[in-house]
């Protein structure tokens, strides 16, 4: 069975706004082994819109549209499809009850528009939104002699994901064939993505019946692996054995099984050996504190550090000599090495990170090009300096900075 | 006239990708006058390209495919348009030539499948493209009576805007009746959407000619004053006597007017003052330091700073005396005033900031609830600490809090 989304609201038709809900609710429904045929937009007018449902009746399986739900005069969802599909709504005084209730539980009185969210399709199953006051709908049945199911569902994300995990999964999944489906995730960390496929399309290409899909992306490329069988045990059997010969050509440059980030990584094995962290960024500015701190509990491992742009502070935070950075220069071997064993002995911690390059756009020369980048690793046993040359724009060659240095860290834990 | 946007690839119907390109479009169609009515994605699958095609035919003036051009076997959307409008494809030699060209240029003989970037729908302009193999398709004329704008363009972003800007401008704008059109964008910080529109909706709904769309997000209010007028100064007067009497009623709240972030507004004006900046962070992590240093050149005005996660490294790093901690808590007023006044001491800068907080979702107190918040801000006229409880997810409070951070830099300096 296939589906086709809508999203509705004119806002999504500007540079401004962009319809994200639907990478959710795809996601959902591949689950179910449901495939996305099409995705539309479609502003907040009621002949487009009513269009749009005549279309997706004709040639899709499954319809959904998000959005267009409220209570304002924009609110045109109900309409449409009404429209489209020559049904009536009648509004139901039950909502209407339910959305005084809860108006009356925060002491506002409801404004008569509120009442247009009670409208319901003919023949529609209302589904309950305990996060919002527009509910959804639920229509299935033979439409010009084919198969339909069409749902409405409100645009906000927390009511939308409400409404499709309490209301939606099941009654999609009593609908359609049984499907079995198993899906792994593998992500690698600054191979580049032909040196993976060249190595790996090998072994996928053995196996037809698992759909794998490489995508690259941010320093990091991820596999995808799904398979859809008979049985649940079929499908996982499947896609494990296919995992399992792709970790051994990969070995350990696979970094992780479901899908955590590199930060996430270094953080379970940081906390499973008890250690601790500290950093000394120059070119990559914060973004390496940044990205490790983003994540709760953080403090467990992570000590702090030092942004050094100036080279008095990469003396006064991390202990750089300042004749080292005259006789070497700011970008060099030697002063990522020395920010790394500064950092590591300032805030004595278990390892200590120095980063040094030039990020660009300006600032780069002949002899040291914008996108050179050193990191150094300070542990127990010593000091390591890698030289890379990163492309692209200042952003991204600040991203691959950190994704080397959180690298470096997970493979000295390993 | 009205457009059609056409993404075509079948990654973007998975929950991994997503079509970004025609936000892009949208703001340069939008330039010339030109609304987005209808945006679709579909999948690289020849039947669904051309059912596509010949919907759009009938329901837009302007369509524009994106993606599918290239030289593999799912590259159908010539093919699929040259079915939907009944048209034939003729082989190039002159594309063919360019790209042999392109290739030897490389050191690489060509393989065969490239040739098929040469079949150019019968009537077409060729739109050459230099970023990439495959050139766009121009087609105008009437299709079913109706006059009927038909693009093919690239998939890859740089190959598309190259496209967009080098043919397809001054092309569109020779077709369409001449417009014109005036628009403004103005940003506060850190004040709520309802309060901004409720002193705002008096002046605005004075203007009905100019479109106003209100949008929040991230900290930050983005207002959009679009005109459409006779001429020019027509509506380059009516929009800007909008936004003067917007800037009357908000005064210095707002930072923006020409869409310049936070982070760069504070970068003008740090440098047109010869002043410079220096950081403590503990909850933000090294975000702040991450959002400024973001920006090329801010080795000019910011020496880079501290993150004190831990205790020690407070004192150690920005002076906080021990003592101070222990008896208000890392986080509180006194020590963020600490922080900020320590790291502007150690680093010499004009200011210095300090954060202290909680980010959650653990880590909370009746006390310190998470979302508490403390930003101090040291120059050479004192220091000023701000309280504040902001809503919100980790992401969501750190993200305000440099917001907060960045504002009280930028009131100083005004």
């Amino acid at each position: 069975m296939n589906a086709e989304i809508i999203a509705v609201g004119s806002e999504m038709l500007t540079p401004h706004r962009q319809d994200t809900n639907s990478l959710y609710l795809t996601e959902k429904l591949n689950e179910l082994g449901i495939e996305v045929r099409y995705k539309c937009v479609v502003g907040d007018n009621a002949e487009d819109l009513t269009a749009a449902a005549k279309l997706a009746m004709k040639r899709s399986d499954i319809i959904i549209f998000m959005g267009g739900l409220g209570p304002t005069e924009d609110d045109l969802t109900r309409e449409a499809v009404a429209e489209a599909l020559g049904l009536k709504l009648q509004r139901d005084p039950q909502i209407i009850a339910k959305l005084e209730e809860r108006f009356a539980k925060r002491g506002i009185k409801m404004s008569a528009n509120n009442t247009k969210q009670a409208d319901v399709l003919t023949g529609a199953t209302v589904l309950p939104n305990s996060n919002g006051t527009a509910p959804g709908q639920w229509i299935s049945g033979k439409y010009d002699g084919k198969e339909r199911i069409l749902i409405l569902l409100p645009g906000p994300p927390n009511e939308l994901k409400g409404l499709v995990e309490g209301e939606c999964i099941s009654r999609l999944r009593a609908k359609i064939p049984p499907q079995h489906i198993a899906v792994r995730e593998l992500k690698i960390v600054l191979m580049p993505e032909s040196q993976v496929d060249a190595r790996l399309a090998p072994i996928y290409k053995t196996y037809p019946d698992v759909q794998t899909t490489i995508l690259a992306g941010a320093g990091e490329i991820q596999l995808h692996l799904r398979s859809r069988k008979e049985s649940q045990a079929d499908a996982e059997a499947r896609v494990e054995e296919l995992a399992e010969k792709i970790e051994d050509e990969l070995g350990d440059a696979i970094f992780s099984r479901k899908g955590e980030s590199l930060e996430q990584i270094v953080s379970y094995l940081l906390q499973m050996r008890g250690m601790t962290l500290a950093v000394a960024e120059s070119c990559t500015g914060g973004l390496l504190a940044q990205r490790i701190t983003s994540l709760s509990g953080s403090s467990r491992y992570f000590l702090g550090g030092a942004v050094v742009y100036s080279n008095e502070l990469k003396t006064q935070f991390a202990n750089v000599p300042k004749a080292l950075i005259n006789k070497h220069g700011a970008v060099s071997r030697e002063v990522a090495k020395a920010l790394a064993e500064g950092i590591r002995q300032r805030c004595v911690s278990s390892f200590g990170i120095g980063i040094t390059g030039v990020a660009g756009p300006t600032g780069g020369s002949e002899q040291k090009p914008v996108g050179l980048v050193y990191v150094a690793l300070a542990g127990e046993e010593g000091t390591q300096v890698v030289e890379r040359n990163f492309p692209g724009d200042r952003k991204r060659i600040r991203w691959f900075a950190t994704q080397q240095a959180l690298e470096m860290v997970r493979r000295a834990l390993l």
